[in-house]
């Protein structure tokens, strides 16, 4: 069951959220990218677990009162009590990672389209569950990885699957931070805590945060699937109770191989996600921190500085607002994966299919297999880093 | 006669827009920079000179009917119309250039707060009438020198204003783009075809269009003030209109000196802005197409490179949205630009001042300078290349 | 028994060299490094194992016909018939690496000091060999880990030796190279051929010709030693007789750990050997393709760039020649290593000890550690990727 | 009169020095320079003005007595009364500049293959004095423009001379150092002292320091000849006796124009040499402190990276000495200068002339266009800026 058409295709889709209140930061940032295109409008939501810091933060952002909801199930509700016209079309999640889960399976049960953060969710038992409501209500369901929308990121995907750097033999990935070097959950700052929680982030802290964010964005560029992995998980800064840093093995099937690391204890690295790909023909790189610049070396040739719109950049171009050297970034690729999904959204209200460039947002399949990493890569730490099948 | 308060300070303001239809390309960046915040409601315009492509392009972006108006001068009487609590509150002006000037007036004359692209106007005569139609009717004026939004500029002006470079004895600017290097505007290209064209760009191409912008970064980081100039003005592509290509030597008040170069005929660059600032203990750098980055030296010290919201970087806090590493870029700085004057828009309308970092965007005197810019380097290169007083 | 002193301290050492013939690369590297400062005299040598090609390469390069040897075996016996006062004061040994061994031996043995490539030998056997013959003659043996040579090498290892980045937690090294990406072997070409046949190289290809440069940085600049490590050894290309890429995670004693990627099947990279060293408060990152710019990063404050000579960058001026911002790069590293090993000469041959900066190049005691890595990396890589104790 | 051919082809040349002794710089890059490739054996000089310190810096130097001279004038008779096999092949001068044209043209006239340090000589009279005295005898005469040396700046020139780019329209040319910020001459240290005083430097400090190589590499990548130019000549360091910056408008013959700024006192930057050149059909840029990069693009491709020795960069592989990404700098560049000399000078004793890839050297209408440049820089300067005829 999904919900109506509530608009034309020029209209505004209307979005509620639930997390995001006060103090949250990546809130913030779906709503800048749900408004950046104009395509949707923010109209109702639950915004913390508390109810008085709800309603609090809702005001602040202009919400009616009727539409500040002082939970998520009093939202889930409260807009189906709406008709169908009338109602949110889609809901964006920003919760810690432990309540993703449910509210993620209710709404998508209820379907109403969802937009989830990642990790998806804190095991692959939840995940798979996850998946078979999506599947049965047939309601879109975009994972926020959202470095895929990075168009340099879709022409480096591009340039792999039309064999410029032929077949992919050789995968260095790696998500550096340098932000969790110091205790920093103990001065209280909100990010560090409930990152550092495993009662809120699960079984993995540094790999469920940045890992894999590193790992989506080996398949998303390279199409690759991980055969087994080793890895060595550990926790640097002494007292804390979640990982701050891993380095990864990779075997991938089809004979590939790859290292990925993640670390928060890098001082000097800020978001530090990097890939390089090589393959039989050709090599890659991209870097998060200068995203509008991929460089392509050819097998006889000089490297190439690609840039987004520019000469030999035509596969991202769709992603693109501006002309050429002037620079978008984080909040233009969290942006493109909303546009994929309310795309999709559209094309699901009008009872078609997505036709032309597909469905360009990360999936609950996505979802559900960087669950699976997060788990194969903390057993094979707890093993003392051995081999685990993936 | 200012517009009344329409709004609570946790409201967003009603705005319009005059110029920005279909194929332009400026009017779109403006609204996703009023859009970011969620500060600003679009919800009148007149998009286009021809009424038919008007009233298209507001249907395009969801305008209502009785709001999407065929010319500027029907809306300004349509929004007058209205009770003062309904009308907008600022109007946004991306028409080219020649249009600039009868339109700001004419709202600022009635009392709507004006955001103005660059630059500002076609001559000093009417800068001046400007400047005094604004000063009479006491409306906030924003000038799109969108470049002054930039965290890493608001830091380099900071580190100059307090003394961290020494005073400033050398400045290098430039502004270096490709995108004419060829007579691009034969192919019919709007961009090229009005930025090419003296009736609707003025006496100047490229010195107008980005030479303008690079005199506007000087004086935001250094604050100083030309004294005298002597500029080369070329044209280098055969056959167009206007120049395409400026070098200019300046004296500064106080005995600086600088160079500015300008030019749409450099292949391999995009949007080229750069500047470097040298003092009597230090110097600074930072480049346009890499935004995130200010290398400061002090006289004794190594390089540092200073990153938004960074150790060492408190000066441009307040203009970033996300966390250290994950970089804001060209929409974001433009939408500083609108946080500034939106601002001030709400201090006017309260009846009160702008306390705390005062007035963050360019003025209608940072535009009449500008203009003033213009014509001074066109004058010193019609006469060959002399000396002109500023 | 060390060969007498044959000069005083301002004039030149005498030495000859064993392999490093026409078509050879590394000979004519380690001339150029030695003669770079004129502190030594090429004045004998056995180039090649064929006896023709040594005399025709000696004669290329100006060699008398008496010290212009067919065999290392006569050279040895050659030098030892002339007065103490005439004969070489050391040899460099540039050989493919199977004959390292008994050259180095022999003349270590005969009292003659040795300057000898990487890797040392080719087993660990040898390495201990090689040591007791070492200690027992007293000649001053230098291994040409050049990359420890650059002046931003010696300001890192400085840094983690001073604490500026507090206890070393995480070290990422790497060193690709994309020059094996195809069977470059078959076409004759004489890099190629032997460092790809384990006649020559020993059980290791890439392993021994590059990773056991990175696992030296490591050590140059942090003084860790790896406790055990757990390797991924690969043969990509096809019919290649020796691996050409490996993945290692290290766990060093104390409780840091790193991972170390070598490769030479990365197209796009050329002799890309890069190091990132994070501690508990800072971090640190070179890379040899730009050896002349060290990055450091303290806990407080924004990332500086250190340069040779320049600010902030005192450790490693006595490893400079040129003014600031005139960049040296490999062979003045290398003559860095040669710089270290003939000061250590002349103090020998003085009958007095290093004074002042003490004895700047890497021993056979780092030889034999490089032996044991490629040893361990292998024996990890045979199990199919298990952890073995160092 | 030439002097006689002194050795075989695979034999070296013997050079002296006039000037070099202790505490010079310049000296010792000179004399590593003629050392790197093996072809030149240092053997006479006369190192300073004083004879005293002239003898104890040959002593350093390892000079035999009889041919450490006290003065240039005892070394040009003493090398003259040895036997024309016996004698220097050539010199190399590297005094302060006044002392450039007595000394040059003395040993030209006596038909002793010259290599003299920039800028040539102190005057245009002087110069062509030297022009007329080289071409009477005969000789090599190589002044040290040593940038033409790096691989990327001849892969620059080929790339413009083959006609990548087109037609040049533009070139951006700067040489900012930092190190004259303050009044470092009144400290005593002996290259600020020499290169701010008139007696020793002439009319021009900075724009003959550097702003000379500026001008030089101009002309060697694009041929282009300057017809007029506009100079603003500025002293910025109160009490300092010549400039120490400026920036010069340049037109050149054709249309093509260009700025060239040149100043030492930009703090943060060391040795910053780096040029633009934008033709009709392509771009080109390069850095001397990143000398191994060359970016190239094509009007209609993406940037390239050309990399000594590496793909797309042919032209400049004779003058690399190693395999790629093994990274060679100033020293390199400076011996490919004598390189060129030196297969001159041969090809010259040979009695034949030299083929293949031609003069490979800056001559002395470099040298003499050099000091026309500083001339009319300078004069433009006095007369406040004008535009005066090349």
């Amino acid at each position: 069951m999904v919900s109506g058409r509530n608009l034309g295709s020029t209209g505004k889709l209307r979005y509620g959220m639930v997390g995001g209140g006060r103090d949250a930061f990546i809130g913030a940032v779906h709503r800048m990218a749900a408004a950046l295109d104009g395509q949707a409008d923010f109209v109702a939501a639950a915004l913390s677990s508390t109810p008085e810091k709800s309603i609090a933060s809702g005001r602040d952002l202009g919400l009616p009162d009727d539409r500040n909801y002082t939970s998520w199930q009093d939202m889930l509700a409260g807009e189906l009590r709406r008709a169908p016209g009338d109602r949110i079309d889609f809901v964006s999640i920003v919760t810690p990672n432990h309540v993703h889960f449910p509210v993620a399976r209710a709404f998508a049960e209820a379907g109403i389209h969802v937009v989830l953060d990642k990790p998806m969710v804190l095991s692959s038992l939840e995940a798979s569950q996850l998946v078979t409501a999506v599947e049965k209500s047939g309601v879109v369901f975009a994972v926020t990885y959202n470095y895929t929308g990075y168009p340099m990121v879709k022409q480096a995907a591009h340039l792999v699957r039309s064999g410029a750097i032929g077949q992919v033999r050789k995968v260095f990935v790696e998500y550096h931070q340098g932000w969790l070097s110091s205790k920093l959950e103990d001065s209280g700052q909100k990010q560090a805590s409930w990152r550092t929680d495993p009662k809120r982030s699960g079984i993995a802290g540094c790999v469920g945060d940045i890992g894999t964010h590193a790992e989506n964005l080996v398949h998303t560029i390279t199409g690759l699937d991980i055969d087994e992995l080793c890895a060595d998980v550990t926790t640097f800064v002494e007292g804390r109770a979640l990982d701050d840093d891993a380095a990864v093995l990779m075997r991938f099937r089809g004979g590939a191989k790859g290292t990925l690391t993640c670390s928060q204890v890098c001082y000097g690295e800020e978001n530090g996600l990097a890939i390089r790909v090589y393959g039989t023909s050709g090599g890659l790189a991209w870097k998060q921190e200068e995203p509008n610049f991929l460089t392509y070396t050819p097998a006889d040739g000089a490297k190439r500085i690609l840039k987004p719109g520019g000469p030999e950049s035509g596969a991202g171009a769709h992603a693109v607002r501006l002309p050429p050297g002037h620079p978008e970034a984080f909040i233009e690729a969290f942006a493109n994966v909303y546009r994929g999904a309310i795309a999709a959204i559209r094309a699901r209200q009008e009872g078609g299919k997505l036709t032309g460039l597909g469905a360009e947002y990360p999936t609950v399949y996505d979802g559900a297999r960087g669950v699976r990493f997060v788990e194969r890569v903390i057993e094979s730490g707890r093993q003392g880093g051995v081999w685990v099948k993936f």
